[in-house]
């Protein structure tokens, strides 16, 4: 055996890692606690195969070349899941599509995306989230990101914030500048990557000129709280835009009766990495961390995808990143604690055994020597 | 798109299945019963990815046919884990191995076989497992099986028995029998396929007589309680198999320490479907399903295939087939429950979720309407 390949009997896959006792413990309270919490808003868990047919994920929109991809013996290709919003409209179009009135599921599932792994960024990760479908309007909306800020709440992270968007409001003015399909989605990507200089050169392109330029450079800065909605609303924006504006305004009136307010920001630049969503994005942050820890939004096309159109909205919450931010505030305990260690001398082990067994019967952890 | 490609979007790959609302709670509430045991028992939890490189499966001869495997971009061939006790190993060779004593660890885990689908056989499954590592003798044996019979009771199971067997006893045999390779190969494959004939065939073919062809004939019946091994032990066999004898016995009595011993017996034909086992080995069944509901058994040359050599015993235990089976005997609630439902009035929304919120720090758990 070369050494090579010695090594690799040794390794773990790229971008995956092994979790020691504690740090898995950690994580398990964790989400338990976010589980139990979804519970008492009302979400029922679901759970779907660990991989799907890929034409399932193709149907939204949801296949790229990160995906870890295989076949089966009838050669079908099948996909680790990438996410778990595709798998659970399926599930719903398929087994809960005669179950009347709104549904309000939950999961927690390892999702894997082929990417450059960093710390926060892995091939394989955990999510725990809710999908809230058949419910349309401000009320389902707020729920979700009122939820997302107790999960975050739950957590045990000491800062954190949510940034809400829609994606409405940028398709608004893009439609007002005439933009053509593809200056949009270069308007789209400019502002999923911070590129402010080619957000600049589009507008230039595309001619836009007065007020609308105006606003068109200011998307990537157009963060703040509901004063910036109104100053917005002063602006003379088409009505599809000044919808989004009473829609976003609703909702966080209505996150304020949750007591969430307190977390929201808007930012109207915001653009999520997924085509399916429709109205109102959000995502969640905290401090040193690059990526954001929780992210969702409205996609009331989606189901239609899958034979059963309706509304629905929801969030996933990435729990490696919320893990590694625990660690770094100190906030976590990295040992899986017991309470007895039983020893014994020789010949004495039956007695040992039974001493420990009256320990655990009475609650006790107890590792026998 | 073709009527097979749209019914394609909408199936769950083969061998696979979604769990509904009620169904993924109960499973859940199961797990967390066994896995809080374990924590009693003194065991911690670990998790590895859900899938690791080929090889690492293959330096302990953990591959066949039926494993779903792919590449990495660099070529490298992974695979979906078959089973936790060689990724245990080798996270314990890797990144335990300077920790000193016994480890004790435990696992909630998917894991993928390639297999004929039917129920309570299913191509992803959930195993709950325990590994004790570095422990030698019938102490460590007893407590694994002794936790074995506790994590079925944990369960909820009415019914359930143990097996015990020993893999030294039938290798004794046929060392006593100067049996080939292939010829012992085949005394095994008879006696997991309960091929009755096939075995007769093979002691004809390799001119077993006497006391000793009867002992291989009666193989797939040598069921029973202490009383076995003593007739046994009465019989002319090999000083091996007398130690094998002794080695059951021993651990039987501790098991009787901690209560354990009714729901044993032994089955000295019992061959698990693993290569790596070395000394006792058992398996866990319960009415009216066809398939084990746990299995394990000691291991103690595995660890040596990740450079660190050592004793080692554990088991793994079927969580969809115990789960099958608990519904079958009706002792599951296929509804997760919730305690409030708050409806209300047009306008009167931020009182209702005022008041949801109020009963949800009450610890109540409520869907708004």
């Amino acid at each position: 055996m070369t050494m090579d390949r010695k090594a690799q009997i040794l390794q773990v896959p790229y971008g995956t890692r092994d979790m020691l006792a504690g740090e898995a413990a950690a994580r398990r309270e964790v989400a338990q606690r976010v589980g139990a919490l979804f519970h008492a808003w009302g979400y029922s868990e679901v759970q779907t195969p660990t991989f799907e047919y890929l034409d399932t994920f193709k149907s939204c929109g949801q296949v790229s070349s990160s995906n870890f991809k295989f076949f089966d013996r009838s050669n079908n290709i099948l996909m680790l899941r990438t996410e778990m919003t595709a798998p659970i409209a399926r599930l719903v179009a398929t087994r809960m599509q005669r179950e009347p009135g709104v549904k309000r599921l939950r999961y927690e599932a390892q999702v894997f995306r082929y990417e450059d792994a960093q710390a926060g960024r892995q091939c394989e990760f955990s999510q725990l989230g809710i999908e809230m479908m058949g419910a349309q309007g401000a009320a389902a909306d707020a729920e979700v990101i009122a939820l997302a800020v107790a999960a975050l709440q739950e957590t045990g992270l000491p800062h954190f914030s949510i940034s809400m968007g829609h994606v409405e409001f940028i398709n608004g003015l893009c439609e007002m500048a005439a933009l053509t399909e593809a200056q949009t989605a270069e308007v789209k990507r400019c502002l999923i990557t911070h590129d402010v200089v080619g957000l600049e050169a589009v507008i230039c392109a595309s001619r836009i000129a007065g007020p609308l330029a105006e606003v068109f450079k200011d998307l990537p800065f157009l963060h703040g709280g509901p004063e910036l909605l109104e100053r917005l609303g002063r602006q003379m924006l088409s009505q599809r835009c000044q919808h989004t504006l009473q829609n976003l305004r609703e909702i966080y009136d209505l996150c304020a009766a949750y007591g969430a307010a307190q977390y929201l920001e808007f930012d109207l630049g915001l653009i999520r990495n997924f085509d399916y969503y429709t109205g109102m994005i959000f995502e969640g942050y905290t401090s040193g961390m690059g990526y954001p820890i929780i992210g969702g939004g409205r996609y009331d096309t989606l189901m239609a995808a899958f034979g059963t159109p309706g509304p629905a909205t929801g969030f996933a919450l990435g729990l490696d990143r919320v893990m590694l931010a625990l660690a770094r505030s100190g906030g976590l305990t990295q040992e899986e604690c017991f309470d007895v260690l039983v020893a014994y001398e020789d010949g004495a082990l039956p007695q040992a055994i039974a001493r420990s067994q009256t320990l655990r019967a009475a609650g006790r952890s107890v590792k026998l020597a």
